[in-house]
This record gives structure tokens, C-alpha cells and sequence, in this order.
């Protein structure tokens, strides 16, 4: 009954299923792949559907994508919804962050000078107070969570990337966003969080 | 207990949902909106959480996030998984599906020539073969569906967005593609989704 995840070294998309596992005292090989020269001759070594981390093994089976592993840790973990319609927000909310996570990656991995700059401009003028204005709005609706009213997985989904989102785009998101910084503290407050977070690689995000 | 959905009259995103749902006869509204000049005045009467389409409305209650909604919806109409695993591959399966639209909305709706180019080389030299080879050996080895070697929801969603990633591509990827050829026939070859398709709207995707 043990798990395997392999992510890289760093935080990212791995770092949620890190979260979901730790808060649920699961079992779990926590495989960091380095980041370096030789990743793409590592790369040819390891077990990827489509070429991609994370990964979770568990009884001789291998399964890919983060959200749809980090839904699967978090039914182990306790951190779904009580009913079908309540998963339908949580998963809703965890997709939105991901939209929001994809956006902001489109502007850090442009590499011309010229769109990249087109891109920034839309990102930090439009994209971000939009994205910003409404999860503050939706977690101060939610009684200071992302979904249902509680604490559920797509809270653990936010808080493990917003250190990626913020290498991303150079800045803290939470400096303008008081109710994503109070879920944020209370989060990484969790007795099983902060033990699992004050104890892990340092990592450059 | 009835279900109001909201979408463009197109299929795209909108259509997964419309076939899980007749696919399980379930009672619903087809709530569809023109994509004309008006959709930004439109859009403002729609209660919209961020701006996006397709939501769903039940009981009072409202959803977006189109996944999210296949996934709340499949369970309505018995096309998940047996167990939480089955349920994980069927996930990965409907995200990757999800990835490959993604990528090619990339290459679709880029405005600028130049770069639009470079997308295409990019997206028809190595994306696209690679999705199409690896989609193609996973139906092969799930008994020709996409996960959990039996129909669920994600098979759905692949069918149900194919026209719309044809459109985009301005090509026919089941030109290529024998095995999701075959189970895009046989999912339309469903006698609920059959009768569907011959009598929704013809629309421009």
C-alpha cells in the first residue's frame, strides 16, 4: 500500500500532492529528480505517459497529472467534499487556479523579448487584478477557503504553488491579496504542514 | 432537480457535457448563446463566475469550469470509474485530452502572424504526432477507450471536442488516427448520443 512520488526537486506541481500527502500521514516516497544538465538524458530513464512529472507508482501501477493526483491523494487524505456537488466547486476552484497558474506561465516561459513584453503588459495589467480580485472575493465567500466552505484540497492545491507563482512573476501575490494570505498562513499553520514544510529540500522554488 | 446549461451555440467545450448528459437521460436545459457582435453585452447579463462558459446551474446553485462539470455530470450518467484509481486514470486521461486542446488553441487563436508560424511548425512537426502516437497506443492498450479499458466520461469528452480541435487545425486528426477513429464512431454510434447529434443545431464548430 505505498506510494511513490517522483517530481523535481522544486516545488511547483509536485508540491500540492507533497501537501495532501503530508496533512493525510500517508506513506510516501518523496523521489526529487534534479533539474540539471542531464535532465533530458534522465528524462529517457523514467516511466512518464507523456513525457511529464509528476508521477505517483503504487502497487505496480503508475499514474500522470498533477490535479488529476492530487484529487486522488486528497480522497485518502480526507480533504474531498461531502457530496457530488461540492466536488464539483473544489474541483472547480483547483481548475481556476490552474488557469490562473497557466496564464502566468505563458508569460514566464515566452523566451522572445518582444512577446514576452506584450505578454507582461496583458499578465500584470488585465490578467492578474483580475484573477486577484475575484479568488479574494471567492475565499472571503467561502469563510476564508477557496470552496464549500472548508478546508478542502483545492486550498493545498493553491498554497503548494503560489511559491512557483510568485518565482514566476518576480513579485508576492499576496502582498495585495489579504484573504489569499490569511488561507495562506493558516494552510502552512497545520500542525502536519509545518512540520513536513520547516524539514524540506531548499529548493530554488 | 433539473439542470440549466449555459454555452455558446457551438460544440467545443459545451459539447462533452451535452453528450454525458444525454448519454445518461438526463433531464436539461440547453441553454444556448449566439457568439455574435453583442456577445460583450451579452456576457454582462450572464452570471459568470470568471467570465467563462459553459456553467451549469442546479437547484439554485451555479458551476463553471467545463472538466469540473463532465466530472459532476458522469456521475449522474455512471460514466466514472469503479475505485479511486480507475477514477485517477480517468482523470489523467480527460486532462491530457484537455493538454492537446490546449496546445492547439495555442497555435489557433494567435493573432500574430510571425510568431502564429513558428507555432505551426512547432505544433504540426512535433506536438501533434506526438499526442496522436501516444493517444493512439493508450487506446489501444485500454480496450479501445481511453481509461480503465471501458467507456466513462473521458472517452466523452474526447468525442465531444474533436470537431472543434479539427476546426482549429483546419485538418481531420482521425485521418491519422485508426483507433480514436474508431472509438469516436462508436461513441457516436450510441443510441442516446446518436439520436443527439442527428437533431442538435448545426453550427459553424
Amino acid at each position: 500500500m505505498s506510494y511513490k512520488l517522483t517530481y523535481f526537486n522544486l516545488t511547483a506541481l509536485g508540491e500540492p500532492i507533497r501537501l495532501i500527502l503530508h496533512y493525510g500521514k500517508i506513506n510516501f516516497e518523496d523521489n526529487r529528480i534534479e533539474y540539471g544538465d542531464d535532465w533530458p538524458t534522465v528524462k529517457q530513464t523514467l516511466p512518464l505517459p507523456y513525457g511529464q512529472m509528476p508521477i505517483l507508482e503504487h502497487d505496480g501501477k503508475l499514474a500522470h497529472q498533477s490535479l488529476a493526483i492530487c484529487r486522488y491523494v486528497a480522497k485518502l487524505a480526507k480533504l474531498v467534499g461531502e457530496n457530488d456537488w461540492e466536488n464539483l466547486e473544489i474541483d472547480a476552484a483547483a481548475d481556476t487556479v490552474n488557469d490562473f497558474r497557466q496564464k502566468i506561465g505563458q508569460f514566464s516561459y515566452e523566451k522572445d523579448p518582444d512577446v514576452k513584453e506584450k505578454k507582461k503588459e496583458a499578465l500584470f495589467g488585465e490578467i492578474l487584478p483580475y484573477y486577484v480580485e475575484k479568488l479574494e472575493e471567492q475565499i472571503k465567500n467561502n469563510n476564508g477557503y477557496l470552496a464549500a466552505g472548508k478546508l478542502t484540497w483545492a486550498d493545498l492545491y493553491l498554497v503548494g504553488i503560489l511559491d512557483y507563482l510568485n518565482w514566476m512573476l518576480g513579485k508576492d501575490l499576496l502582498e495585495e491579496a489579504p484573504q489569499m494570505k490569511a488561507l495562506y498562513e493558516k494552510v502552512r499553520g497545520i500542525p502536519e504542514i509545518k512540520a513536513y514544510i520547516d524539514q524540506r529540500p531548499k529548493t530554488m522554488m
